[in-house]
Order: C-alpha cells, then structure tokens, then sequence
C-alpha cells in the first residue's frame, strides 16, 4: 500500500504556515504499514490541484489530502475531487444538521453550507472540532481521503475515522524503534554499522544528524506487533553491543531528562557553575519538569572576579592557569559543589568565539569539571561550529560526561 | 519566474520531522517576487528522487531542492542531479581544503569527502555552518539549486549565496524592512495597523507572530531598490508613530542584542538572578558576542536557601511574602547587583508548571524585579502555555522591562 500527502492551500505556498499536517499523517500513514512515497503541496488553484490529484495516483493507491474543505470560494478541493471522479457534489443531510445544532443561538452564514457539500457516494468522516466532515472516496482501485486543514479538526479525526477505515486495507504492521546517540558523529555511527546498515532490509536501519546527538531509527514490517519487534530486537541488541555506552536513550528520551533520572534515583544533588556556556547548561537541566528536586543552584561566572569571590577560587590558580584551564575548571566544579553543599558539582570554561581565540587556546576549545564522589575530573572539548553551535555543543558535552560518571 | 521546493529525505516522509525548510524558502521566494506554485517531498530513493525532478521541471523554472548533500550513503541529491544534467561527479578542490581546515586537529572520517564532491561546472555556495557547500546548476533554461537540510545551514546559505544568485534573475527588486516588536500581540498589532494593511498593495504588510514577539515585515516592489526604499519609508514612519516604543529594532535586531548595545554604550553592568527563568535570561545575554563587557555574572536562585546564602535575602522576607512574590523578585535584584557590585540587578520568580501552581498563585504567575540607578522596581506577569513558553515568555518580560529603563 502506497500513499501519497498532498496538501492543498496558498498559504503553505507563501510561507505563512509549516506543513506540520504531512508529518502527522506520515507518522500515522507508517504506523498504519502504509508507505507514504511522497508529499505534495498546492495552492488554491482548481488546475493544479487537478494535476497533482491525477499525478498523486501515478505513483500511489491512497491519497490524503488535506485543506480546502471550508466554506470559502477558495476552498476548492470538494469540488476538484468530484469532478476527477465525474461525481455530482450534494449536500448531505446529516452532516447539514450537524452544522445547524453546532451553531445553534448564534448568525448561520449563507455560506456554511458548503461544509455539508460532499462528492457524492463518499463515505463521510464526522468533524468533532468544525463544521467540515471528512470525505473518502473509493473508485477504481484507488482511494482519496480528503481532510480538513485545521490540525486540531484534522488530527483527532484521522484518528478516530481514517485510521480505522484504513486499517481494513492493510496487512502489515510497522514498528519502530529509535536509539539516541551522543558522544559520536553520523559518520562515525555510519561506519561503525555499515556492514548491517548495508544488509539489513527488514528491519531498516537509518541515522539522523541532530546539532548535538544521532538518533538511529530501526524499523520492521511485520504481520502483527510481536513479530515486528522480535524481528527488531536481536538488531538492536547488535547495535547496542557495538555502541555501548553511547546510547543514552531511546525513543523519546532526552539527555538532560536522562541524566535527572539517575539522580533523582540515586538521591543525589547538583550545582552548576557556567562559564562559556552562560546559563545554557542550567537551562537544559531546569526544562525538565521537577529537576529542582536536583538541581540546587547555579552561578554563571562570567568574570575572573566572580569565579573568586563566587567560588572562592584562589587567584593565583587562574593568574597560573587562565580561566581557560582544566586547572579553572576543576576548581570551579569544587567552588560550586562546595559553597552549594551539593554531592555533584559541574563547570565549563572555553571559548565560544567570534572573538577571544589565540592559536594555544582557539575558539572552540573548552574545558568541563566535574566533581563528583569526593573527586574531581577534567575534559578537554575541541568543538567547531558558530557561538550558539559551540556553546550548545559544550553543553551536551556536560551532560554526557556527567552521565557516564553516574551510570559508572 | 516559477519555483518549486523538493524536499529530499526519507525522515520527512516517515514525519520525523516538519518540512519547515519548504515554509522558509516560500518565504524567502515570495520576497524575491519568484513564485512558488508547490512543494514536493521525496525519500532518499534515486529513481523517485530522479522522477520528482523531472516533475517539478515540468511545472517550473527554478528547483529549490534541499537534504542529501551529506557524506552518507542515503545522501543522494548530488549524484542524481549530475545524471539529470548529464554531468560527472567532481571534487572541489576549495571546498575540500576548506573542511579539512574545519577539521583541523581532528580525525577526518574517510567519507566527509563526499561533502566537497559536485556536479562538473555548478556554482557553489559557501556553507558556514557545516561541510557541505550548496550546489547551483543552470542548462536548458533550467536552474536546481540543491542546499543542505539542517535549517541552521540551509537559511544562512540560502539568505547570503543564494538571494543575490537569483536576484539577478528577476527584473523587479523587493525590497523588505522588518519592524520587531514587542510587549503586544500580534491580533493587537494587526488591530492597530488595520486600515493600512487591509488598503496597501506596495508596499505590502504582513505580521509574523513568533513565540514572545511579533515581526512586521514591509515589503515593496519596484525596478530599483531606491525606489523600493521611497514606497517603504513614509508607511514605515506611520507604523513607528501607532506602536512607537513597542519596537524595539528592525530586520536582524534580538531584543539582547539592543539592550547590551545601549549597556555598553552606558558603560552599564549587569547581573542577573533567576528562578523560574533557570538560565534561560542569562544565556539569552550570552547569546550576544562581547557580552562579557557588560554582563558581570547570574545566580540561578532554584532553591530558597540559595537565595538566601548567594543573595544575602533575610529568611524571614521569604517566609512572610513566599519565594514568588513582588517582595522576593524586588530583594533578589537588590542582592545580585549588590553582592556582584553592578549598577544593574535583574531577577526573575514564577510558576513554570506543569505542577506547583495554586489558586492564589497560579502557574504562568511571574515577577521580575529591577534594580536600577540605586531604585527598585517590580513587575507582575501572568503568562500563558507550557514550562517552556513561560520560561521564554518571563524572559522577554524581564528584557522588555530592561529595556524600558535604560532607554527612558
């Protein structure tokens, strides 16, 4: 089963709008066991919106689309259907009295009928959030779903109607599952897996680059969930024994979130001291819901004089050393861990760039202390990238040391 | 002159992600008066990717393609536009220097070749942000141009090599001038412009709502920028006169940026102390290169004992008026400009959520407290949406208040 999304809608054409309802309904189509080949977007336009309906079912068997359904002289796409299957529009009685108690109390305008204007011999899908149903038709082998645009009419519609009426046409199921990767580059995944990558066909294995992490997605087809995911599962039981400890997650997993499992788990406490990063690394650990049952305090010290009087770091060390340092940086995850009295304390200093880099000390260099269990750690990170990409960088860079000193 | 937008990738297809390049090079089209008149979306499948191509050439002069120019195997989008032109793979020598000096000091994966690898006699486009160079190829009266899919890549590339490439291209300029503003909503801005923007056709005016702040973008056409400059200024001035002090800058201007650049021209300093805000304040600052000159340092207050000890806030003052109140917001400015010794102290208080929230203090409530020019100052917020818009609302509050202050 082959599908194909097309939206229809001159905004999308503009920029106004994301076409976020593709990548609903291609998540939902793969869920289904139905491949979607292709996405499609119009404008309001009864001539292109023809063609692409009449190019869509050269390449698939069932087309949703989406947008159009309204009442408006621009909300073609009804009228297109009909016409591409030679039907008469009509107005469905049902749907029009559903419309009526919807707006009951309040100015029915003229043109609201035209929700309730259907091709007809359509299956309609009910609208539980606006006025405009659904609309399936069937002809000739091929399928035409026809949706609202609103993603909040859309959405719990295709669930609740489409996904039914769609399940009857399918036979596989597709299951996926995703391993989140950080410490290592999509490169360096790729090789390390190639020879399965190259192999694998069912389940596939496919890498995505994010700025600070790869997420690995297997996915299998199968006749029913338990045979998809036992045709999963020895795969990533391969992948994790290659990439061990550089699997932090899985799914909808994130690391900060991660990393305040363990903690919290563990009773342990944190404090924060930022240079470089300058409240990002905070920010990170406080977007978790109830990370403050962790995370004590922080202090972003910016200036040598800060990180003395803040951390009662000693001069001399930073006159020595440099604020760039490991030597800064494990002092710093000490100051923070003891002026917080918390069990965990972790620092970055380095150079974010654009300016401020010297050829011993380049823009990208960046050093993380962590104190932890009475003892005190340093990484060296050389990271590329603009300011925001270094400091981000630097970030995700924290946390996995972090992580792997807690899961040890 | 006719455009088309092909995304290439498998993960757009299986809804990983929201096609958003195809909504930013709409945008950006639309603004060079080149017409998009649909959106394509493909996997990383060659024949269909070959098909795709051939489709959207039918209908238009200009391909806009974007993913696949990575190093991987499913990176395709080159290798199948070299065999749609006829042409042979090359590697660009300038481009494989310039991401060996990207790499410098670091193991080069054997792969990252692949990125300086090209279509015989295209234009190429500088990547800033990462290895892979953009790709133009023009024959048969066609033009492709390929970019990278990552948006943090694909829109500076597209925005500083691309523009001015298909500016030559169309004989009319447009020409854009963004007013940013802030503290007001994008249903009251359009309310308070409504006559203009519902009678003017050159110049156009659209409002863009993002998150914590609105832009409005004037747009005019004309044969020359000049000209297109003396359509835009006198409604420009009109806009300026209705929201005066609600715009804080224009085009490129972040509210951060302005700020600092008033500090520093003040020869102002400033610190910071966060609650509910966790970081979020203090890395918008950091954000700005040179912002070191003016932010001295931040506590991320989490805890009420840090408030205590990092702030010198009598307990007592705490427990009378609680930890979100106009009280501690006020005590916390006081105690951060006074213990880092800065003319400025800013603080933020509130109620993220998702849990935490009361009946006299509910989630969304927010204070920021301002210390200035040795006076103290709070304001009251009552945001909406998740943690996260919260957090990122009290911040622009806390920036908004700032700048009202220093700019008086």
């Amino acid at each position: 089963m082959i599908a194909e999304v097309l939206g229809v809608g001159t905004e999308l054409l503009l920029g106004d709008i994301a076409n976020t309802n593709a990548q609903f309904l291609s998540k939902a189509l793969a869920g289904l066991g139905i491949s979607v080949y292709g996405h499609t977007a119009v404008g309001d336009n009864p001539a292109r919106l023809r063609a692409a309906l009449n190019h869509a079912f050269t390449k698939a068997d069932i087309v949703v689309a989406c947008g159009g359904l309204g009442p408006t002289q621009d909300d073609i796409t009804k009228e297109v259907s009909a016409q591409y299957f030679g039907r008469q529009m009509i107005v469905d009685e049902p749907s029009w009295q559903a419309i009526q108690r919807r707006f009951e109390g309040r100015e029915l305008p003229d043109s609201v009928i035209r929700n309730a204007t259907v091709p007809e011999g359509s299956t309609l899908l009910p609208n539980h959030h606006g006025s405009a149903p659904g609309v399936c038709i069937e002809q000739d082998g091929k399928t035409l779903i026809l949706l609202p645009g609103p993603p909040h009419e859309l959405e719990p519609m295709f669930m609740k109607y489409a996904v039914p009426f769609l399940r009857q046409k399918t036979d596989l199921v597709f299951l996926s599952r995703t391993l989140k990767i950080v410490g290592v580059g999509e490169s360096t995944v790729e090789t390390m897996l190639k020879d399965i990558i190259d192999t694998q066909t069912n389940p596939t294995i496919a890498p995505y680059a994010k700025l600070t992490e790869v997420a690995l997605r297997i996915t299998a087809s199968a006749p029913d969930e338990a045979a998809a995911k036992q045709l999963i599962d020895p795969v990533a039981k391969e992948i994790y024994s290659r990439l061990g400890r550089h699997i932090y997650g899985e799914d909808d997993d994130c690391l900060a979130q991660a990393i305040l499992h363990i903690l919290e788990n563990q009773g342990q406490t944190l404090a924060i001291a930022e240079s470089c990063t300058g409240g990002l690394l905070t920010s990170a650990i406080v977007d978790i819901p109830g990370s403050s049952k962790v995370l004590q305090e922080s202090v972003i010290t910016y200036s040598n004089e800060a990180k003395i009087t803040r951390l009662g770091i000693p001069r001399e060390l930073i006159k020595a050393h440099g604020a760039v340092s490991p030597q800064t940086a494990a002092a710093m995850a000490e100051g923070i861990a003891k002026t917080s009295g918390t069990g965990i304390g972790i620092s970055t200093t380095g150079i974010a760039g654009p300016e401020g880099g010297t050829k011993e000390k380049p823009i990208g260099l960046v050093y993380i202390g962590l104190h932890i269990k009475g003892a005190t750690h340093t990484k060296e990170l050389r990271l590329i990238g603009d300011r925001n990409e270094i400091r981000n960088r630097a970030v995700v860079g924290a946390l996995d040391m972090l992580r792997l000193h807690i899961k040890n």
